[in-house]
C-alpha cells in the first residue's frame, strides 16, 4: 500500500479575490477596468460571507481547484466520479499494466490479524492470476476484470468551490464511507490553506447548514446547538 | 454469469413529437395552446432532420430515456458513470450483500480454456474470502474491497437524447471496450424502436458525423466514403 | 398582454414508480425483469420519503418534466435559463418577426394609472421604431435591440424532478421576483397533480428544509416552527 | 456606448502543463509526487495534440478561464448564458440602478443615418420612462421591464477549456450573431496568448473539425480544403 497522496496541483490564483470581484459585478456598477484592481482583504471576507449567508453560491464557482490524488482504491474512485460537476482524468486499466498493482486495506481488516492475512493472500493470488492472463495473451482491458476494488489508482480531479462544498457536505459526514471521508478531509485542509474564508463553513450539513439528515441515527449534538442558535436569531429578528 | 439485461424502463411519451414541438417554438410564433395539438408525422421527421443538420441538438434534450441495466461488470459501470450528463442509481456494495455475486467473463477469456479455468477458480476464491470477511464481522463496505471488477452490478440510467447521441458516438466505435460497446448497441436498438428518426444518425463518428478520430488505426473505409460524399456536396454548393 | 400560459407538455410516465424502482436497485438485489413489475403505491410513497429524508435526491432525477411556457417576459426567461440543469428551446428574436410583440406589465405599474399610461405609450413607440427599422431593411437580429425586457416570449423547458426542487426552492420564496415566482407556483401545482409525493416538500427553503436564508429580512415565522420541531426531534433521538 | 471590454481576469496557472500532467495520469504510471515536477514544453505540446486528435477532450477541462466582460448588450448575455457548462455572475437589474444605462448600437443601424437617429431617440425615451417610473416609486425590478435588449450589462464568466472550445465552435462561425461573434474572437485571442497549443484548433467547425453545418449556405471553401486533406490521409492509411 503506497498510501493516500493528495496534492493541490493548481488552483485559480487569488480564489477569494476573484469571487469577491464577481460578487461586486452582481450588486454594483463595477465593471471593466474597475475590476482589475485589488479589493481590501476585509471587504473580500465580507463579500464572501454575504454570498454564503444569502445562499448565492453560484459566485463561488469562479474559483476552481485541481487535485492530484493517488493511493486510493477503485472503490473510492467509483464513488468519487459520481460527483458530476467536476472533471476527472484517471489512470486507465485498459492501457496501463497492473502486474505490480498496489492495494488499499480497510482499517477494519488491518485490525483483525486473521482477516488481514486472508486479504493479503487473496491479493497475491489475484496478482498471479492477472499476470498469467497477460502472459497468456489476454489484453489488459480484459485481464483487469480480475482486479479487486482494493486496487490502487490515481486520478486528477478539478472541482469549483461550490461543487467542492457539496462534496465536503456529503463526504465529510461521519456516515460517509471511511476512505472517501479521509480523502475529503485531506482536500478540505488543502483548500482551507489557500481560501480560508471560502471554505470556513465547509463540512457535513451539521456544520455547513446546521442540519442533519441522519434522523434517528444522528448523534444529537447538532440539535442542541441549533436550538440555542435559533433562539438567539429569533430574538434578533423580533427585535428588528 | 446472469448475462446482460437492458430494458427501456420509461421514456418521454411521443419523444419525437415533443422535440418537433420545441423546434417549432424556436423558429415560429407557435406557443401556448398552439403547442398542444398533433403535428403531422412527416413534418416531425422534417423538423428533426433539420435540427440534426444544423447541429441544433439542444432541442433533442427534451426527450429522456430511462434504462434498467443489469448483468454488467463494475468495470463497465465505472466507465458508464463517467458520462456526466445523465442520472444513475446503482446497486450499492455498501448496503447489498455480495456473498453470491455473479461475474462477467470477457469473451477472450472464455475462448481460452486455461485462462477460463484460472479466472473462474479465482472468482471462487474471492467469493470464499468475501464470505469469510463477512463472517469475521467485517462490514460489507469493507469486505467489498476484495470484489473484482468482473463482479456483476445493476444500474438505472437516464439520458436525454442528446447525451445518448454522445454516448453512442463514443461507445459504439469499434475502438471502445467490448462490454460497454455491447451495452451501447443494445441501448441504441431499443431507442431506435421508439424514436427512429431521433436516432437514425446515432453511432460512432464515422456514421454520425462522417469523421474518424482513430488516425492511422482507422480502417480507411470512412475516408473513401467521405471523399465521394464531399465531392457531391461541393457540386451542389457550387451549382447553388 | 396575452397572459401567462403554462402547460405540462410531457413527463416521464409513472414518475413516482420509476423513482421508486431506481431506489430499489440501490438498496436491494432487485434488477432486470424484477424491475418490470408494479410496486404497491404505499411502498412507492415510503421509498420516495426515505430518499427525501436521507437527502438521496439523485434518484429523483429519473423523472423528467417538459413545460410549454408562454406569455412571459424576456426579463423572466433571462433568469430562468440561468438554471443550468435543464433544457430550453426558446422563440428566437433572430428568426421570428416581432412587429406585433405582446408585452408583460408588472402589477406595480398596472396599479399606478400614470405609470401604466407611460409604460404603454412607450411600448407603442418601441413597436413603431422596431417596424421602422425592419422596413428600413435592418435585419431582425439587429432590430430586436430596441425590444424591451417586457417583450413576451415562449419557451419549452425540461427539468428533472431534482432540478425542479431546486428551482422551486429558489423561485417560490417570497423574496424572488414576482413574475418568476408566479411561474414557479404554476409549474409546482402542475407537477404536484401528477407526482404528489415527489413534490410534497417542494417550495421555498422554509418549507422544503426548515431553513430561511433571508436573515434579518425573514418574517420570523420559520424560526418559531423550527424550535418546536427540533425540540421534538431531540426527544426522539435521546429517547432512542 | 462604453464599448466592449473583455479581460481575462484569472485562469488556472500553467494551463497547458496541468492538462499535460492529467494526460500522463491516464496513460502512464505517473502519480503522486511524480506529478509535481515540470514537463518539457515540447512534450506538453505533443500530449495536448494527442488528446485533441483522439478527441479525448475531457482532459482539457482541468484548465479554467475567468473573463470580465462589459459593454455588451442584454441580447448578447441572454445568448451567452445558454452555454450551461460555465459559471456566470451578472450585473443585476433588480438591484442596480439603470437611470444612466449605456446601450449597444448594431453596426447595421450605425451605418444607416435615419435608423440611427430613430434608435438613439428611442433610447432617450426609454431612459426618460425608466426614470419616471423610478421617481413614481416603482421598484427597479419592475421599472427594468422597459429597458431594451440593447442595454449594456457586465458579466463575469468562467469556462473550462473544453467548454470554451464548444463556445468558439458555435460563436466564431460567420453565421453566429455579430455581437457574440465579436466577443468570442476577443476571448479566443486572449486565451490563445496564455495557452496557444490548447486553443490552436479553436474556432468554427470548418477550422476545428473540418466540417461545416451550414449546408447550401456554406461558402464552399471548407469542402475544397477537405477533399485535398482526406486524400492525403487516405494515402497515409493505405500506405500504413
Amino acid at each position: 500500500m503506497a498510501g493516500l497522496k493528495v496534492y493541490l496541483l493548481k488552483y485559480t490564483p487569488d480564489p477569494e479575490l476573484v469571487v469577491a470581484k464577481a460578487a461586486k459585478v452582481c450588486y454594483s456598477r463595477l465593471s471593466g477596468e474597475g475590476l482589475l484592481g485589488e479589493i481590501d482583504k476585509e471587504e473580500v471576507r465580507r463579500l464572501i460571507r454575504m454570498l454564503w449567508n444569502r445562499g448565492h453560491l453560484s459566485v463561488f464557482e469562479h474559483a476552481s481547484f485541481t487535485f492530484s490524488i493517488s493511493g486510493v482504491s477503485r472503490a473510492l474512485t467509483h464513488q468519487l466520479v459520481r460527483h458530476r460537476i467536476a472533471s476527472y482524468s484517471q489512470k486507465s486499466q485498459r492501457y496501463v499494466d497492473e502486474q505490480k498493482f498496489e492495494y488499499v486495506v480497510p482499517p477494519s481488516v488491518i485490525k483483525d490479524p486473521d482477516a488481514r492475512v486472508r486479504f493479503q493472500a487473496l491479493m497475491e493470488e489475484i496478482r498471479a492470476c492477472y499476470e498469467n492472463l497477460i502472459k497468456a495473451g489476454i489484453a489488459r482491458e480484459d485481464a483487469r476484470y480480475v482486479l479487486p476494488n482494493a486496487c490502487e489508482t490515481s486520478i486528477v480531479a478539478t472541482f469549483n468551490a461550490r461543487s467542492l462544498h457539496n462534496f465536503f457536505r456529503l463526504r465529510c459526514c461521519f456516515k460517509a464511507q471511511w476512505e472517501i471521508r479521509r480523502l475529503a478531509y485531506r482536500m478540505l485542509s488543502q483548500v482551507k490553506r489557500v481560501a480560508p474564508t471560502l471554505f470556513e463553513n465547509a463540512g457535513p450539513p451539521c456544520i455547513s447548514e446546521g442540519i442533519c439528515h441522519e434522523g434517528i441515527h444522528s448523534c444529537g449534538r447538532i440539535l442542541r446547538v441549533k436550538i440555542a442558535r435559533e433562539g438567539a436569531r429569533l430574538e434578533r429578528v423580533e427585535g428588528n
